[in-house]
């Protein structure tokens, strides 16, 4: 599209939801008590290569999911992310932590799978749902991804992103 | 449908069984005797979607397998739902169930997706089954899922259950 | 195809392998050394409706394969089955089990997915392989099924074979 | 492809890649702690019929996933395989484990879905890449299964190099 890439900055932050999006969305419960979830090692090869390029990704959990976000914050560690935990309107939480990182919307990336993230997917530079998110995440988002959540939904949106930076970056040298 | 909505009440209560409905039916065993299923958070953030429009969710789970049972009042619990286990004709011990809830089945939604849910899915106002269910419970069903068990056939019969209410709520005003 | 049914009998029991039959084939391995696999509600159902219809179910398993071995003697406590364990050619294993229980293989139903199936495949009245098995076994299965192992496939198998028994003990009433 | 065999040699060794070629590429992490990831039946059995006519079978596993290095370390001692830790540049350990054991990369197969294993995909005599694996690995590879990664590919591929041999070591012969 002409003039596409005009429009688009460089991307420096992506805020990536846990459950659907870095995981398939199921929760395993035993009945002892044991509880699970599925990440793709793809998926996470695929936030190490944004971290190797300088794109500091956020991981997103919500309050009312104990689990994701216990096992989140696990695969945050391993992986240097932050986990910020969001409520209903994740746009409201986000914005006072942009503001703290003095980055702007356009600046960031953001991948979800429900309608509470319809907000934030319209408001990002860019934006993406996996194939198995909502119907309304998925109009909303700015990139749908061929792959479903939890199996490399992720990756492929990593990608797309290093891709757009490349190309952003050398229209600017220009 | 010329009338068709005419012809639907608003429900509400709806009936879920939770083996293939709510999970994909799989039951996982261990050597050392742990049993766990999984369950998908669109499905249960589908439950809570119904509950804020005031639409009760009864689980349903089978005498015969245990492990459903136990890991179903867990979610239940979370979930504010209640658990009712059925025997081989559900339509019995519901028709109980709903003379003391003085309500109707046409108020009622049922999601089921064995031949034991038969009756019920042809009694209920509203009726559904997964993609993946047995063929005489889809060809039963008023509602065929394209979602399969455990992987959104219950937040997608959830969101047709509301627009359904919304429907007729706005034709009454009328 | 003209004259079929004639040359079926009523079948009286169904050999069933478990791994990558009634199971997915998958083997679930931890760090900390549990081991699992999954099995199908609807599949067991099939096991059920046979064992009601006065058809035995033996389960098979093979002798290196210790975690499936393990797991299978569970279910078949629960269900009333007997499990076998077969070597690399379960021909030889299962004619002196047959002997055993009076029983011609024309009587039998087996269901296997591997290359040490085919001979079964060919001798059994009548043979089924999930529809993801390896193309050795589909090709020997006198029945394809249309669902994989560890997804209905056992279920799908049960209900054509009980299907046929109907339809033979129909034919011999006339 | 005219004289197509008579450039591949009797391969004698495989190097596969267990994460995301032997497994799906899933992680299961629990809030406990545990980890588990899963393989399939009929790809463990790939490796016994590989190794069954000679041609050794080497996992391989990245040493930034701990748990997929400790799960394969206990299959490989089922299997009778040996494990090695391959790096960012997988080329540089196997020559010199090639070296060691006096093979030249014509008479080895190697299997895997990254980016990493680009490299390593060029120089085998034979190279695959699961059906899900990503572009680059698939592009490279000189085989592209049809099954994913845990779900056959690993048999798939080892069917594959065990028909090659044959028609390699029937031609020799003439």
């Amino acid at each position: 599209r002409y003039g596409y890439f005009g429009e688009v900055e460089v991307i420096r932050l992506m805020f990536c939801q846990v459950s659907g999006c870095l995981t398939d969305g199921r929760i395993f419960m035993s009945v002892s008590g044991e509880e699970m979830v599925s990440f793709n090692n793809m998926d996470t090869t695929g936030i190490s290569m944004l971290q190797g390029e300088k794109v500091e990704v956020v991981l997103l959990t919500s309050s009312t999911d104990r689990v994701t976000q216990l096992v989140a914050e696990k695969l945050a560690k391993n992986r240097g992310c932050q986990v910020v935990q969001v409520g209903e309107n994740p746009v409201l939480d986000l914005e006072e932590f942009l503001k703290q990182k003095d980055l702007d919307w356009k600046h960031v990336a953001y991948m979800g799978n429900e309608k509470a993230d319809v907000g934030c997917l319209e408001k990002a530079g860019m934006s993406a749902a996996p194939a198995d998110a909502t119907s309304v995440a998925v109009n909303a988002a700015k990139y749908p991804c061929r792959h479903a959540g939890g199996l490399g939904a992720v990756r492929e949106f990593a990608e797309h992103i290093l891709l757009q930076n490349e190309k952003v970056k050398s229209k600017n040298k220009q």
